[in-house]
């Protein structure tokens, strides 16, 4: 159904050249990372202002026309495709870092701030935004798929780094979602609602997030294992033992391979980890010291700690490459990337099974991931035009899902649901599913906030 | 509206003889631990199962019968009072430790066991549940609350230490809110919308929180200061410098002597800290040191170490008894609690100005509080015979929550609103608190669940 030409009409009178309908601008928002269809928004508004979010709901709402928000498009599971057409609300001219309270250690933004930006407006305050995607994702796409990443073993994920949002409604209410306390029990929490609710409850337009303290000291360090079962057994023992870890990723060998392939790196084709400690320097000392026993006692090698930064920040720019290295390692590919989060206990287990079934299937699927968590993607790599390939990554997917939830654990552990995870919604909620559809009736009834996304699709 | 007949005889065959209407049972669940009146319910019922639950619940929602949940009873707002009468549903029965996966480091509970409990049975396995909110209360009346307490500044608030609930909804079905993963992005958070809900939503069935490893070290500490100013200036600078303290409170002077007549101890009459750091041995020794200086900085004395375990656990129920020593320090008075929760950087000014405004009337009010939270409370302590100091309480409290939001924090750090808080409900969420109403029908369409509370009444 296309947009009727008065809602046009009155979007175009609030937003003016800021409406727009070109070509370019709906193709660039018609695709996403992965491997879905392309699917075109009718327009593309770019609000400055809560007022004029407020006034585009308003017009969908009187006019009945779909709304989908868009943060950076990076999220990985067609979340931000305008499915059933309408209007594109692209938040990147909403991007200004509104204050920052150091003696609180938060701050206020819209939501196209991205987490790069924030964190350059952040460096002298000696503060950081934890939360760390790899991609430079926005505040906002953020918060709305829950992410996480590398930092998420240590600092949490958005649940955790979001005080309070401002958020409009589906018929243009503006409403706040909590204050500045680091706590409260003062009614519903709209705010854990809001976050990862993947835009279909309401559009973000202001978040107050939780800053960080710039550890004193920090050290990395990435060694290599003969198998993934001692790598994957020296994260458990780590947790176990408690030791804090700011960051602790997995990479398999195929990872490795592309990784060297990508970025002229030289690790060994082997699993690997790659660790990074937070906190005063003989705290970090200590932390490195019991961790390289336990990589010891698993056989671990190439085990060296850097504090120099130059270092870390080529070892974690390498990880958040990782992805793209994968996707270079089949030219033309392009990728369904998976998201397991299981118990610890069973992360070794659900490694190996995924590597199995991979390893049984024609597509090539190197597996990485934020295992502090317990979560890991295999990033299946297809021929976009060959049918058969992209059944075969579907099949393969599906069955890590199910070996998610019979092992205890998600569907999705930081990616999000979008187009990709839908049909597995049922599976791991169940009745609780049909609870989610009753809440997105209650406060979007019309149906028009990124449609066809999150819910039971009647 | 009593309670049909026909309802009590469904009801009694379910339930045998579980279900009370005995005068005794009826008063002490019509009974709050302050100042609220009496509100009975016209029964009593003790599920042993969550089929017994779902049962109860499909037999109020034919029958247009209100039930409200029942824990320990220790909430501070009236939250536990059916004030519609109905049916109270008393937890007690159903509280078994249903498994403790140390591996994972969670567990899976129901919801009448309560925090001594599941700490004693995890004794034997390193690991500790840390939400502390001092009164014995259970996990179910916890989660519903968003408690907190002494421990949240390092191990978060039951918000943080929920995975996931099994819970009934007003009509009977029973849903599961999450997984053991450790994290999701798998849909609405529907675990963080049960959490703090008061029983409102649902009754919860089943819990599985996390747990923490038992510190290597631990050390305590109490120093006193002359002053309110420096004691909170040292919290905040503690706070800016990282120090990860694992409790921090706060007593003003008036609970010092409080607690000297109460339980014997010999603080000096002066505004305290009492503070615990976990970690490493030497971690520990390095955050004691840092905080030292930070405490002589500020004036601080009677500073002492001590990591024997019983000064500490003798420190701690000294603390915990602070609310029965306040009771006691007015012999036949009943209390008024506030709970305000402020960004960090207000909390001196927040703290100065409720003890100036309280010195000003004539009803004692204690301080004392969660302080690394920006979380304090004043115990008014009334006449429950008069009405014109109730009538003065409400004005004290009315100006602090007031001065909560004008500083950006909010009405309540860890109580909740029960009946108490209701009226201040409006100012702290604005339109927002609409959108709770809006979730709350959609969840409870009949409004049996707790009714009268949480939501704005017709
Ligand atoms: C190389 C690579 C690595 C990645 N690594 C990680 C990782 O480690 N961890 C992780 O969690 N994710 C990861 N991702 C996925 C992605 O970065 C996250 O999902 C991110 O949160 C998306 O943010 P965005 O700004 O791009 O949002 P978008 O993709 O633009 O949007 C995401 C969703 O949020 C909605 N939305 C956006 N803005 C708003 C708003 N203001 N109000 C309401 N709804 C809104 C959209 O409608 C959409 O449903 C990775 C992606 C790539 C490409
Ligand atoms: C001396 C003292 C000190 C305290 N200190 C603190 C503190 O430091 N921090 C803090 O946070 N609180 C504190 N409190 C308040 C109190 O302990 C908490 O509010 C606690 O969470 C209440 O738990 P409960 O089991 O007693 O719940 P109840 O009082 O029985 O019930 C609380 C609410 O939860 C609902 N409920 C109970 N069980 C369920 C269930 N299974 N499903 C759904 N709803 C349910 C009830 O209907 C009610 O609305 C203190 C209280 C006292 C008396």
């Amino acid at each position: 159904m296309p947009v009727p030409a008065e809602a046009l009409t009155a979007l175009g009178n609030v937003l003016g050249g800021r409406l727009s309908r070109s070509g370019p601008d709906l193709d660039q928002h018609g695709r996403s990372e992965t491997w879905f269809p392309k699917a075109l928004p009718d327009a593309v508004a770019y609000p400055e202002t809560v007022d004029e979010v407020a006034a585009i709901a308003r017009i969908c709402a009187a006019h009945g026309c779909p709304l989908t928000a868009w943060g950076a498009g990076t999220s990985l599971e067609g979340h931000a495709l305008a499915i059933k057409g309408g209007i594109c609300v692209d938040f990147t001219r909403m991007n200004r870092v509104l204050k920052i309270n150091p003696e609180d250690m938060d701050a206020v933004v819209q939501p196209g701030v991205t987490r790069e930006a924030l964190n350059v407006e952040l460096r002298a305050t000696g503060l950081f935004f934890p939360v760390d995607p790899g991609a430079n994702a926005t505040l906002g796409g953020m918060a709305s798929t829950r992410a996480s990443g590398t930092t998420a073993v240590r600092y949490g994920t958005m649940r955790d780094n979001v005080l309070a949002l401002q958020v409009v409604l589906a018929d243009g209410r503006v409403i706040r979602t909590g204050t500045r306390a680091r706590k409260s029990s003062a009614g519903y929490d709209l705010t854990g609602l809001f976050v990862g609710a993947e835009g279909t409850l309401g559009l973000i337009t202001e978040l107050t997030v939780r800053l960080q303290g710039q550890p004193e000291a920090i050290s990395a360090a990435v060694c290599a294992f003969d198998a993934i079962g001692p790598a994957v057994d020296t994260v458990i023992q780590t947790i176990q033992l408690g030791i804090p870890m700011a960051r602790i990723e997995f990479v398999d060998e195929a990872t490795a391979a592309a990784v060297n392939a990508y970025a002229g790196a030289r690790f060994p084709v082997k699993p690997h980890l790659m660790v990074e400690f937070h906190g005063s320097a003989s705290g970090v000392a200590e932390q490195a010291e019991a961790f390289g026993e336990i990589v010891a006692d698993n056989g671990g090698a190439g085990f060296e700690w850097s504090a120099r930064p130059e270092d870390r920040t080529a070892l974690w720019t390498m990880r958040h490459n990782a992805y793209y290295a994968c996707l270079a390692s089949r030219p033309g590919a392009t990728a369904l990337v998976t998201d397991l989060c299981v118990p610890i206990s069973k992360l070794a287990q659900a490694v190996e099974e995924t590597r199995a079934d991979i390893a049984r299937s024609h597509i090539p699927g190197p597996i990485l991931g934020h295992v502090g968590d317990g979560n890991f993607h295999a990033i299946l790599l297809v021929d976009p035009d060959n049918p058969v390939e992209l059944a075969e990554a579907k099949r393969l997917a599906h069955r890590m899902t199910e070996r998610a939830l019979r092992l205890g654990g998600t569907i999705s552990g930081e990616h999000g649901i979008g187009m990709g995870k839908l049909g597995h919604m049922a599976a791991e909620h169940g009745p609780a599913w049909d609870v989610m559809g009753e809440i997105k009736r209650a406060l979007d009834p019309l149906g028009l906030m990124n449609p066809g996304k999150m819910i039971r699709q009647e």
